[in-house]
């Protein structure tokens, strides 16, 4: 359960309290709002607070453009019109706040995006519990031979366990002499050696789980989720990006599918690339080598136009 | 009236449509919401949205410092600690919105503080309306003979009576030509010249009014504050910054008055002042001269300790 | 002349003097260093300063993937994929500060670039010169009647005339008010009135000159050129991105070319775009109607591939 | 040794490579340039490259205050001035580029500081080296019992051999097991299993070093320094900001000295210490208990004026 007792309480007592407010409201999200959902082992997404709507990003755009506009596209329309040329302000106008549990070397890879604020579970004031992400057998990739940061073909039988062993192993053992060396009673061994926190958590290892509050701007968040829902993207971070898009659904459902049509769906041609299509559309054959692209490019480009 | 008629259907509009949320929510700011205050003689600041309140930052404060806290400290009590030594992502988790109307040579101040996010009317979209901020008599002030940047005793009869003149006449002519160049029907003088929008406000003078949504999170709006609330901001700037503190107060009575005591109404000592002060309390006399402050420095520091 | 001759004495001095170092040097951008590339009537922008390389970029992307990465790429090749697919760390490795000096409604579209560090000079402290920005002749142009924020036809003969006299006589009329507020002998008319900097600062009208120190790391410059060289950006701000992508050139080249290849010469196909570039490519005749894309996305797309 | 043999040549190389420039330039620090300053038992920090000076300060805050300001005030005197009242956009204008090795957990403190330009070496590409920080016998200490962040006294005899002992094994186990399962060869044991680096490296201790550019300007870093070096930061990151210190001191000698004098070595009192200061200063004996000061305020106040 991922959830301590504690935060179950604080869940419930959240949801118990309804308020009543002239602020725009989202009935989808607050279907969802405090609850957990469930990402990896131990971990989860929950969405705590969030402000705006997508008549949010209309309003902000409509200032911009003036009186007179009201008229001119339907708001669906505006919002696609703002995603397709990436005018990214107006999406800053919605809010949202996550309350995050995840392994820390996700946390590492996360905190790379700097337009949000975090307030991380400190382990220099308090002790992280005992959990620790252990993949699926099925996520038990290895290192694949084309890509230097992607995954192969999944282990199996024997050395899938070994490796399994390995792991769970040496987070627990890790964490059992973290607390060890943290015992409060002194004198060594069951007592503890009162080891200062913000030293002793050097010994745990990067799958153990800490948890954090992370908010953003809709623009920023949907940064975010472009890079992390590719499918270049690690796995373990990946599974973060899905929950938090399904939580983008119900938020705001238009700007989702703009976001969902002009980036996630959508392939950026180059200019070389541009020529050779031009070709191609004039019945022209062409060949990759004479084409001007690189090998890759040749196949990010008809791997893009389903003909890879 | 500051807003326009269609401004003010949607403000009626707006406190008409009450919902019900899971949301933190704040009575005494909902109280303001989408309401203006007014600010100049045509401006005004009006919250249109929030999100996070002063148990937000306790919230956040307390994932940094997990569990075990909630008992240590009050919640005041926490927040004051987090002022007083600058702790600024708790403070990062509350979010608001303000629709300003305000002066161009104001939004050019303004729009320095970059942590924001801004959606301002566009006059290469839109026609600017015929408003332009003229001081009250009592802020015709002279230039500062003292300092560079302030100002000095009010300007009195004709001289103001011709400045005001002056400022009133020359917005109104280049508004007027502003609107004949931009005219659609062509042909010159009455019909107009039909010049394009971006081109035509280029003849608008700096006190034109313009209109802009600002959102921020609550540590860079007290940041903001901090500045443009000082003796030294320009009036036409403290103004704003004025009714936006009596915003916050509604919203985060705790952490505003925490902003209050340790931001507002605070001094820093240097290294040198420290050394003075410690020999001022031991009954010692020091001079200027051989205090190792410049006489500005001592004038702030005795001018803070009421002894200037 | 749009240097001061105390600024030309300024470039003069910083060009005498050569010093010896061990930072990484471009011969290219030390030829334009100083210098002042003129842009519009009285503007200019001049390289003061820069830090990196294009092997700047190629250094910090290989500490990324470590050793071993050092033959798999030219550099060349790792710069080219670091732009196709948005790595954006890399190049905010390279920095750049530049003198601009630019209208005022020039510098109100310029700010909205928050990830710079900018000096801009202040009206409160001192005065501004006598200096507009008049466009010529050719630039003078009607609304557009398709683009609200576009140009259209060239106004000519009475009209082009009346307009720009209209401009020029305002700018001059509301400096000379400026001047005499300001004057400093008081008692009003050729002795001024004394008024206070920042207030007599209200009176100017958008097209005065202003300038600034602007410094930004390459990835947020190629940010704000890719948006500025656009054929959308206003021709008074792209003169700007134009004099600044020729430092650009010359600074960091890979990085440029791959720039002008991946970003400016490059279109983003969207799902539906993409689909109905399959169609097409497997010879099918398509019809916008039926394509599930608006009109001007179907005019867009076309446009790209040089078939509007 | 810190630096790899790689490195090392890279050093050498760079510090081989004298160019001829009309940037500014700064002996002082052209003399540190490159090279490594050790920090810790593994770690190091070195300056890689540099913008600006002293002088860019000024010439930056003298484009805001225009011309005239020449005269009014000597250079050093208008940092001081910058420095007291926090303007911060003049020290914006410089910037540095540092090449640093450390352990996570201290990279996970320092990656908080959001306004800096950072690549890391990435275990998603590239397998981290079998290096560990293990704190001196000296600072192995106690967690502390008056303050929860705090460390209290160092432990001794056995407790502190077994403490080590504990971090040195669970490292080295770790990384062994890191390696096992990375090994390219498969089939288990001596052969590894051929795991993917991106989930191999979840099994390493967050005192394992890693290394990174960080590059920042002069304001934020200064931000960054003015927490590191407190006495309350914790020791294995203070010790980075000391190196660091040093290499300012060597840039911007000016501008690091007013640092020290306006925000380093200085102390801010709130509207309620101003108080009791008044009080004090006019001879009056004040008590905490009727002093409007907490217990922790006024130890915090008298420590500052060396009464504690």
């Amino acid at each position: 359960m991922p959830l301590s007792t504690d935060q179950l309480a604080d869940v419930s007592e959240a949801r118990a309290a309804t308020a009543s407010t002239l602020r725009p409201t989202v009935p989808a999200l607050e279907a969802l709002l405090h609850q957990p959902l469930p990402v990896l082992d131990h971990g989860f997404v929950r969405v705590v607070d969030y402000m705006g709507d997508d008549n949010a990003v209309v309003q902000a755009a409509r200032v911009s453009y003036g009186r007179g506009t009201r008229k001119v596209s339907e708001d669906a329309g505006l919002i696609r019109y703002l995603m397709r040329h990436r005018h990214s302000t107006p999406f800053e106008m919605c809010e949202i706040k996550y309350h995050v549990k995840l392994p820390i070397f996700v946390a590492r890879q996360w905190i790379r995006h700097r337009m949000a604020s975090i307030n991380e579970y400190s382990a220099r004031y308090s002790i992280l519990d005992r959990e620790f992400y252990i993949p699926e057998p099925g996520q038990l990739a290895a290192q694949s031979t084309s890509n230097r940061q992607g995954r192969g073909a999944v282990l199996q039988g024997d050395d899938a366990e070994a490796v399994l062993r390995l792991l769970r192993e040496d987070a627990a053992r890790c964490h059992d002499h973290y607390a060890l060396m943290l015992g409060e009673e002194g004198g060594g061994a069951d007592g503890g050696y009162g080891l200062a926190r913000e030293l002793a958590r050097m010994n745990l290892t990067l799958n153990t789980y800490t948890q954090w509050y992370w908010k953003a701007d809709l623009h920023n968040l949907l940064n975010f989720l472009a890079l992390r829902l590719d499918s270049h993207a690690q796995y373990e971070i990946r599974v973060y990006a899905e929950a938090m898009l399904r939580t983008v659904r119900a938020w705001v459902p238009t700007a989702c599918a703009a976001f969902e049509e002009y980036r996630l769906g959508a392939f950026t041609f180059s200019a070389s690339m541009l020529a050779v299509l031009r070709r191609q559309l004039a019945g022209e054959v062409v060949e990759q080598k004479e084409s001007g692209l690189s090998r890759r490019e040749w196949d990010e480009m008809h791997r893009a136009l389903g003909r890879a």
